[in-house]
């Protein structure tokens, strides 16, 4: 059950490859393995080529338009919202972002609300792309229901993440990149797979009653907001702004991730819902003068005084980037469980691995 | 040690006249007791009258400048940075709302960043003002280091608040006002009134070991950030939009809120910092519209299958505003240890509470 090492290049290959044969432009194919590979590069394995074949089965199944011609809706100086046409997240939300960092160049701050959107990937990719304009990059998305309100039984929000990537000097930028559950569901698959209980305050039963029972959401039960009703706060302000804003579907009308649930009836929007925004620095101060603050705020944080003397303290974005810059020179390892998934999906596809 | 109540009218009346005897003109001292009234009728007790000694104590110590006249300091159209001329926070963000909300209205958006403020008291009051324009409120700042970052025993974030407000159509506006702290400041002090035992993962001792003694910060301790890591990246991100943005000053150099503790040398700003924004609903999508869905998004979350049948499902906002109308009718009862320390305020100016 060891895993397997891959290269980057080769699981990039191969994602461009397989997002060609579902119809995607070349251009598009390379931007979508590049959000894919960022996050098995980051150590988020969650969002990374794990979730390739989930992609093709909703193109299959008619729920992702590889041609989609995104077409803006509405705008003013400083936002727009956007009709993605049913095309892949993937290389939807960069685009918004383009568009974010367009009218941010122009009036100082950007903020585009994406309706009729399929799954992303990771938020950081497309907030990250902020940064080298010597922008804050914004960005977040609703997601399909997992998570319950505070007392409540139902399953009502996504994880719902949000991430906010900021630049600094001459140190790595800050990227805080999170769920507002306590737990994103990758983490419960990780425990089942060791089957291994988790943590109390993730996970309840269909009952509403607490459990430490990886397996609960199989079950029917649902994933808790991070830390109580802050989280579910949190998780409905991110569905609120990316789906009631944008048009799109929301709470728990968002559409499922797998293709073999088919979305509910009445649906108030379409598809799902991100929002997106960049902010010039410049538009504020001076941006060097800007990032030799972050320089000095993120080393002063590495310094404060330790609990555990071996443990240092981390700033948001630290060990996601030392992943990166481990698993580029070592490879990605994926689970064996992945490794044959992506095998079905090449035989299916007449690719090779 | 029955709480004692007090009219709305009453305490408004006297925190006004407080301010005008501190030089604040009457217009302003007006808005300054709106904004602590504010706290009182919707149960936030720690931010209400319970504080007006300790502006009064800034204000005698020079640390707040009741003659502050604020200045632009840089602007686009979507943005501006504001210096707050060592002003009243609680006057100060309301200015900078209407500021963002000029913009909003021009652009689509509008954010202000403030450096050189105070304690500007609740969140909620200044987000709120977006309401009746039709545009979504932000706000949030940063505060008197009290948190430690993960791994860390050291006292480096405030409390670092953040606030969303949603406008709806018959339904009262979405409202989340949180701390980015598992427990506000004002929660421990209430369960040290009442010698109880605080839950774990509120506080930690100054070693860094978990504890549940209300009376923790007082020996030096810290309180954790909401949630764990996810938090500290929160109540990063907003010190680092309200200060390293504007000017102001971050992590353990914020200024403390009481008076009998000094600033630190070699700050590497001016005052505490704030970001405020305001959106236009219809830059993005008719606001009737929206507020029809939110109206839809709320009723469903209010239907949300509950845990226990006697407990309903509450929106953000829905509590505070509940007490809002509860206080209004039957008054605000305040703590015998409040009234006594407005009593000896009311000595001090010689004024009548």
């Amino acid at each position: 059950m060891a895993p397997i090492i891959f290269t980057k290049v080769q699981l990039h290959l191969f994602t461009q490859a397989v997002f060609k044969k579902c119809g995607l432009n070349p251009a598009d194919s390379i931007l979508a393995a590049d959000v894919l590979l960022a996050a098995d590069l980051r150590g988020i394995d969650s969002h990374g080529v794990a979730r390739l074949s989930g992609y093709v089965r909703l193109w299959e199944s008619g729920r992702i338009n590889m041609k989609a011609q995104p077409k803006i809706l509405h705008q003013t100086p400083s936002t727009a919202t956007l009709d993605a046409d049913e095309g892949l997240g993937l290389i939807i939300a960069p685009g918004a972002m383009e568009l974010a960092i367009e009218k941010a160049t122009q009036v100082g701050t950007g903020w585009v609300a994406v309706q009729n959107s399929s799954h992303f990937g990771i938020a950081a990719f497309h907030a990250m792309l902020a940064l080298p304009h010597d922008m804050i990059g914004i960005c977040m998305t609703n997601a399909s229901p997992l998570v319950a309100p505070t007392y409540s039984k139902e399953r009502m929000l996504g994880t719902n993440p949000v991430c906010i990537a900021v630049p600094a000097k001459n140190q790595q930028p800050f990227i805080i990149d999170m769920a507002t559950s306590n737990a994103a569901n990758g983490k419960l698959e990780i425990s089942s797979r060791l089957q291994k209980p988790v943590p109390d305050g993730w996970v309840q039963t269909t009952d509403g009653r607490g459990s430490t029972d990886a397996d609960e959401l199989k079950k029917g039960g649902s994933l808790l907001p991070l830390g109580g009703h802050k989280g579910y706060g949190l998780g409905a302000a991110v569905d609120i702004l990316s789906a009631v804003l944008s048009g799109a579907n929301y709470g728990p009308w968002v559409p499922p991730f797998v293709s073999f649930l088919a979305p509910l009836d009445n649906l108030p929007g379409k598809g799902i819902g991100h929002f997106i925004g960049a902010m010039r620095i410049d538009a504020f101060r001076p941006a060097d003068n800007f990032k030799k603050h972050m320089d000095q705020w993120i080393l002063r944080f590495k310094d404060a005084q330790r609990t555990d003397p071996q443990q240092e303290v981390l700033i948001p974005g630290e060990p996601e980037y030392r992943m990166t810059i481990e698993r580029e020179k070592n490879g990605i390892p994926l689970n064996e469980n992945v490794v044959k998934n992506l095998q079905e999906l090449a035989l299916k596809l007449a690719l090779t691995l």
